[in-house]
């Protein structure tokens, strides 16, 4: 009999399911709108909501199949409780909300699954270490056993593999590259409360960042500075990074330098043989690729200086994610 | 029958090799000094004269047993090939050498031995990660999976065990965390042809340079100014922070501080349950740990605060090196 795991990848707009086997081809997916259960009070709900949307894909498929299990990623996704444990955008609570005691903020997600799903094999673990994972098992990372995922998206995610097998750390939270301090003095201000961590400089946000600092300091004209802060858009640098508008090349060599220096440090201590770019700001392809490689072996330590290679991932599209969430499945499958 | 392994410690001075038991019980021990052999085409003579003590050792002992492997610790050991690869203080070329190609220096020692020891297991690493499986197979890391070692010595060396493995990398060299970049602008000169790195501060050589930076710019007065630079020794700051020398005190102050710092960002990465201090400079106990704990916890991610303990080796102590060495064969026994 065909046998199918489920990849859902819960975001705070969207959560995404699909049923996924081993060749990673997607035979039906779905969607819920997580943003519909925006509050803590919200959470049971959105359970229910879930589970019965995968029921019913499940029953829509019009042949018999085995469920081997259901892999999850999810922000703040603990891999080794099965929790998401006070996510930024899932869950909050109301403004009204007499007791704001963030440790309640902890779902129980794969626990309160197991009554909908009982025993099947559930896993969850962040969005980052999902796609990295994904990149192990369907992308361009298959058969290699160290390497790096860098995941840019609104911020930095990033999951490491040793020994062909992904860090989760003693807490289930390791990979969390995008808050190593790169700046020491007058970084800019992170959304974890610290400053000058890399995710401010390179991601989404902070390439927007980068620009608008930018055009204060430069005088070359661009069409960016038609732009407010909150129309913007980071795929517009790279548009104007293609015409050769001069802000948006500075922008994304300041990225890359910001990235390279950055991976020189990791390397260090885990030696990959390849680092992958992975989400919207690595579509910039040679603007982003060409100074992060030149800063990387510029600031890199002789013994690993033109060994590692930094490569585009191999699961990007629309689906990456439910394929990444599926191959945390997959993946015991084969040890 | 008793069951032993070799430890040998290949040291710049002296290479310092044992009879050690599971339990950790060494019962001969003996050295060979690694400085009569200071030359390139001096090695093969010293691999003689260490093979040829190993077995004068092994005759030594008035009982039956099987040699179960051979274990090294070594300054750039490679621990997928066997090989020490372009080392700082071993085996250098005559200043009269006519052909000086650095990539020469790549010493096959597994393969070299192998034939005085045929049929016996001979694994190689670098000398701080031998001492990372000595603390886990003996010391005070027994049960961990996710630790950090820092091994603080002239420079500072690392090891990083993930999923209870040692992260040896792609190319094996993984754990160079004392050249990871502290300071971007202005950064200490490092023996490794950068500046800024971790070891220029945190080391038995950065913490007397701090001393000297220090002695500039304070104006107290210290017993540690009548000392030149050249007859400076580390062990001179914890004996003037314990009769409470303001500068002594800073210069540790100072070093927690990078050294917690640095830390705080290694953490995010691997997420370990401990961080052990190893080495010369550890021995000063609370004048290090205070500061590094508290500059760790201050630096770091919110997830990760509180969670991640600072502990002293316990394996430290003239054999430190040698338990360590033999673990690397004691560990495979176990897998």
């Amino acid at each position: 009999m065909k046998k199918l795991v489920f990849g859902v990848d819960i975001g705070g707009t969207n959560t995404a399911f699909g049923l996924v086997d081993e060749a990673g081809d997607i035979y039906a997916e779905s969607v819920v709108p997580t943003k519909k259960f925006l509050y803590f009070d919200d959470y049971p709900a959105f359970v229910v909501e879930l589970c019965e949307s995968m029921r019913r894909l499940m029953d829509s498929l019009s042949f018999e199949f085995n469920l081997l299990g259901i892999g999850i990623g999810a922000p703040n996704g603990n891999f080794h409780k099965g929790t998401i444990e006070q996510p930024a955008n899932l869950w909050k609570f109301k403004p009204d909300e007499p007791n704001k005691d963030e440790s309640r903020r902890l779902f129980n997600l794969t626990a309160d699954m197991g009554k909908y799903f009982p025993s099947i094999p559930i896993l969850l673990t962040n969005d980052a270490n999902a796609a990295t994972i994904g990149e192990m098992v369907y992308g361009n990372a298959k058969g290699m056993k160290d390497f790096i995922m860098i995941t840019l998206g609104t911020g930095l995610g990033s999951g490491f593999v040793a020994n062909g097998e992904m860090i989760y750390g003693h807490d289930g939270f390791a990979g969390e590259f995008g808050h190593t301090t790169v700046e020491k003095h007058n970084g800019r201000k992170c959304g974890c409360g610290r400053t000058g961590c890399l995710e401010t400089y390179v991601s989404a946000t902070g390439i927007k960042r980068t620009v608008f600092e930018l055009m204060s300091k430069m005088t070359e004209p661009s069409e960016m500075r038609d732009i407010s802060y909150n129309d913007f858009d980071a795929s517009m640098v790279s548009a104007a990074a293609a015409k050769g508008d001069p802000i948006a090349l500075e922008a994304f060599r300041f990225t890359g330098e910001m990235l390279g220096r950055a991976l020189a440090d990791a390397v260090v201590i885990t030696s990959p043989e390849a680092v992958f770019l992975f989400g919207g700001l690595a579509k910039a392809g040679k603007f982003l690729f060409e100074p992060t490689k030149w800063y990387m072996e510029e600031n890199m330590l002789a013994v690993f200086k033109n060994k590692v290679k930094i490569l585009p991932s191999g699961i990007e599209g629309k689906n990456a994610a439910i394929l990444g969430s599926a191959a945390l499945i997959w993946q015991t499958q084969k040890a």
